[in-house]
């Protein structure tokens, strides 16, 4: 019945695609006319509703052309992105190619190097051949959003995974798959196997907060399919600063939030912030120790680097336009989403949602077609409609004009406002089956790797933690970058210390250049940062570069004296 | 009404995955008994459908333990892969996990390292932690299959994509919608744009076959929602060593593909093989250089690492096994797939296609328990039932017990048999509604990206081409590794040789160490091979590797004399 209900749902959206598909088709421009040209910048909910704004307000002009400049090729619908954990959505159908929303609008797939206010020129980074492209504007919208910054927080740069774009899902579902996948491997080193089966999130705002409840649905369902782990030991923690979840929603919903997650298994760790991570553990401002590999942060949101650059007035590193969408002092530079600062009329500044950046999109695109006109402007005016968020299976809260709803009515508002909102019928068309197939399947187990581990990295290790052990594979080198650490050496259950590494200072080179095991463990001293080469890109470099490959086997002669050679090891 | 149909079918499955779930329960082991171990390596056709008639023969059985080593953690379904170049399947639905299919058997997702026949113990790769993980078995299974191995085609290996499993096909994906968003970009150079609008696909068997007509049928399709290109600027090829393409089938459907294929705008050249190339050409054995950056080759399938390194008897790099499956000389060693050779009742060697394989999983696991009962064993007898290749939409040929099909109906049967074949039923429900929505929607232009560019890689150059241009952005280092190039600076039109580069020696450093755009472009004098290594990882190698550093400056400070600064330039 769900199913043939779903059909023919799906059967009128198809009709509507082939009608809308009608009516998008471009129009062919007045040929040799000088055109306006509006550049916006970022492919997110301001950038993106800008460019739909400004179609619908320019639907048979030709004077105006619009570009618009994105990482990426697609829109994600961030609402839907932690779906992508599990699976339940195909994992292209929480996102939408800008070409198809944007039909009328030029589409540059590029990184922004650098604009040039003074020049009206937008620069983007180098393509398929090495050279800077310029993108000449009469108006530009800036729209990059914000980024997720670890700076200042030891180890996450190198350990913790963010969570903003479709990649990003994409890699805590991978990671949380190998995971288990290796916990099942590794079910004789038992403290090995639980911490591989923990899980941390950090932050309790309503990414975090959905993150973590669609994370442990995923993994306690899967977790059955494997035949050596105890579904016992999965852990999935979420740390937050505040004292109770959900800051965004009244205490009420939140302590009901609160009671559902943890009645799923969630462990809370609350008045409590990430302090430093490394790849094996996550350390808390309490004090607390979590050892876990895969550790998620949803905070903190930080300015976007080219809003930073960029020389406009700013507050809270955020970009201060006025009602109108403008940003002072410079004409046709315009401004919208989580990287401007809006006043209300209120005199509060807009919080940075999607509901806000939408209604954002179209003040701006009727202000910018009246400038282009010489008309009137109008001014931002829009108070919030409520505030939700999902809870994994079945359950959502809610606040919706005023009323606090929870439970399976407010999943069901969830879910039927975000299909409703989610652009393109087509696509709302495949949610919905797959929605409707997640009611019956279970939940999907294909881990996509990424790759991307090939290159040189930085590593952090707390105090006392092992860089590698005695007898482990050597598949890295590694240089101190900052931090003391030991090399021990164990031998008839006796431990020597051979050597004491410091910055600029390298080690683990012995087995890598023998393909021997390691011939002693390497322990932190205190808080350390490496280097780690892998051993196919090190023996590149070092077959072809002379200096760096004189300078190892110097070193390999003088450790010589102090280490016996792998070969005499036993 | 075909979605109707559809709906009703899919719930049919639904009912059916319920009641095969639970079937499917794993039941519990006799404790303390000493089972058999049998460990199987390689997660294709032949090792998981030897995992499912082993699970099917062992049904209630707690003597025997089955072990599968795997890379991936799902299995392919080699015959659906091309569509997920054009999305028409969702991406995770041409895959299984493993876990599902093979409930009762461990999976393990790891590299093998080696095989110790003497002392039976399957060695894994390392995992989550550096040590190598042994796997002692009573029966082993070799299966890996055959890998795709570019060695001894200059350029192959840096810069043709193949085509084998899921990671490749995604591949494939994102660099086409790159190439299609490039050249939209790039649409004021004519010649670049042409380069990044032609994709050549090399070898016509039915997998090179198939690739073609999909990815032709998808980006003449897309192309039309890009604003800058021209359709008809758009050019596949496919080049195929014989004089026909298709050589599995007869010659009348050969030819039947080659009109069709003709028709649809792919460049067929026969008679021609693929035999070098660098990131901006393909080079043929005829002589003619086609202009591509997008070089696909489904040929040539090599024995996989671990089967050459297998002391066992082989012949044509395959393993020698009797009509039982077995191994001379190695009791208790089997092997099957495209990796073995299996001798027919005719004499001549079994296909490597997956209907063999299926059959020859069922004979194996058969044997392989009637040898731990102390039975009989049966011999492998299958002379195969047909042929099938899909030629894109709505279209295939197909030869089944002796009839030649071709066209829709063909394409219907397609569809229908790898559908019955496809394991899962929930995943057929799902694919079954993916190709209803592909009915109606346009193909999905989402580039999903999956990094693995962040290290030191070789590239390869042929004479006459251009490693970088003078202006362009210097984002790599370069170290000749075999050739001579030339380094060629333009002042006022003139151009003049500022030095040669041969092997040893490097390049490019210095707008990479000021940041400032190429002061002089580099041309090969004949083939040439680099080492590129990205600024970021230069960068970090410099700083920490007192060796490297040094060397740079010293060469630098040579350099000097003959070589204008970069600031001075201008």
């Amino acid at each position: 019945m769900v199913f043939l209900l779903g059909s023919l749902v799906s059967l009128s959206y198809a009709a509507l695609v082939v009608w809308v598909a009608l009516l998008a088709r471009p129009r062919p421009l007045a040929p040799g006319a000088r055109r306006t040209q509006v550049v916006i910048v970022g492919g997110g909910f301001g950038g993106v509703f800008a460019g739909i704004e400004l179609e619908k307000a320019l639907e048979g002009r030709a004077d105006v052309e619009v570009t618009l400049v994105s990482r990426e090729n697609y829109f994600v619908f961030q609402p839907m992105l932690p779906e992508v954990i599990s699976g339940t959505i195909g994992l292209t159908d929480v996102v939408s190619p800008l070409r198809r929303l944007l039909p009328r609008t030029s589409i540059h797939v590029r990184e922004v190097e650098s604009v040039d206010l003074e020049r009206k020129t937008v620069w983007l980074a180098p393509g398929a051949h090495p050279h800077a492209h310029p993108v000449p504007f009469d108006h530009l919208i800036v729209a990059p959003g914000t980024v997720t910054d670890f700076r200042g927080l030891p180890g996450l740069p190198e350990h913790a995974l963010p969570f903003k774009n479709l990649a990003d899902a994409l890699e805590v579902r991978s990671r949380v798959i190998h995971a288990l996948d290796e916990a099942d491997i590794e079910s004789e080193d038992r403290a090995l196997q639980r911490q591989l089966l923990t899980f941390v999130v950090a932050g309790g705002g309503f990414s975090g907060v959905e993150v973590v409840a669609e994370l442990n649905d995923f993994v306690r369902e899967v977790a059955k399919s494997y035949r050596r782990i105890d579904p016992r030991d999965v852990r999935v923690v979420l740390v937050h600063a505040g004292d109770r979840i959900l800051p965004e929603v009244t205490e009420k919903l939140g302590h009901y939030a609160q009671r559902l997650l943890q009645a799923r298994g969630v462990e809370l760790k609350l008045n409590a912030r990430l302090q430093s991570a490394s790849g094996d553990r996550a350390v808390l401002s309490d004090g607390s120790v979590l050892e876990t590999k895969t550790l998620i942060s949803t905070i903190p949101s930080s300015p976007h680097p080219l809003v930073e650059a960029l020389p406009v007035p700013k507050s809270r590193g955020k970009i201060q336009v006025d009602r109108s969408m403008r940003v002072e002092g410079h004409p046709g530079v315009w401004s919208l989403g989580d990287c401007a600062l809006v006043p209300t009329a209120s005199g509060a500044p807009c919080p940075p949602t999607a509901q806000h950046a939408v209604r954002q999109a179209r003040t701006l695109a009727a202000n910018l077609v009246a400038t282009v006109d010489g008309k009137a402007l109008t001014t931002f005016d829009f108070a919030g409609l409520g505030k939700m968020g999902a809870l994994g299976r079945q359950n959502a809260v809610a606040e919706i004009l005023g009323f606090n709803i929870s439970g399976f009515l407010a999943w069901f508002i969830w879910r039927t406002i975000y299909l409703a909102k989610l652009p393109g019928w087509g696509r709302r068309a495949k949610v919905a089956a797959s929605w409707t197939f997640d009611l019956f399947l279970p939940p999907e187990l294909v881990q996509l790797r990424l790759g991307g581990t090939a290159g040189a990295s930085h590593q952090r290790f707390e105090a006392g933690e092992t860089v590698f052990r005695q007898g482990d594979l050597g598949d890295r080198i590694y240089i101190v970058l900052a931090g003391q650490a030991q090399v021990v050496r164990e031998q008839a259950g006796k431990e020597e210390v051979l050597a004491r590494v410091g910055p600029g200072e390298f080690f683990g080179e012995m087995a890598l250049l023998s393909s021997a095991p390691r011939n002693a463990s390497v322990r932190c001293l205190e808080a350390t940062t490496v280097l780690g080469i892998p051993k196919r890109e090190f023996g590149l470099l070092a077959a072809n570069l002379p200096g760096l490959k004189a300078t190892f086997e110097d070193v390999m002669r003088m450790r010589a004296g102090t280490q016996p050679a792998a070969e005499e090891r036993n």
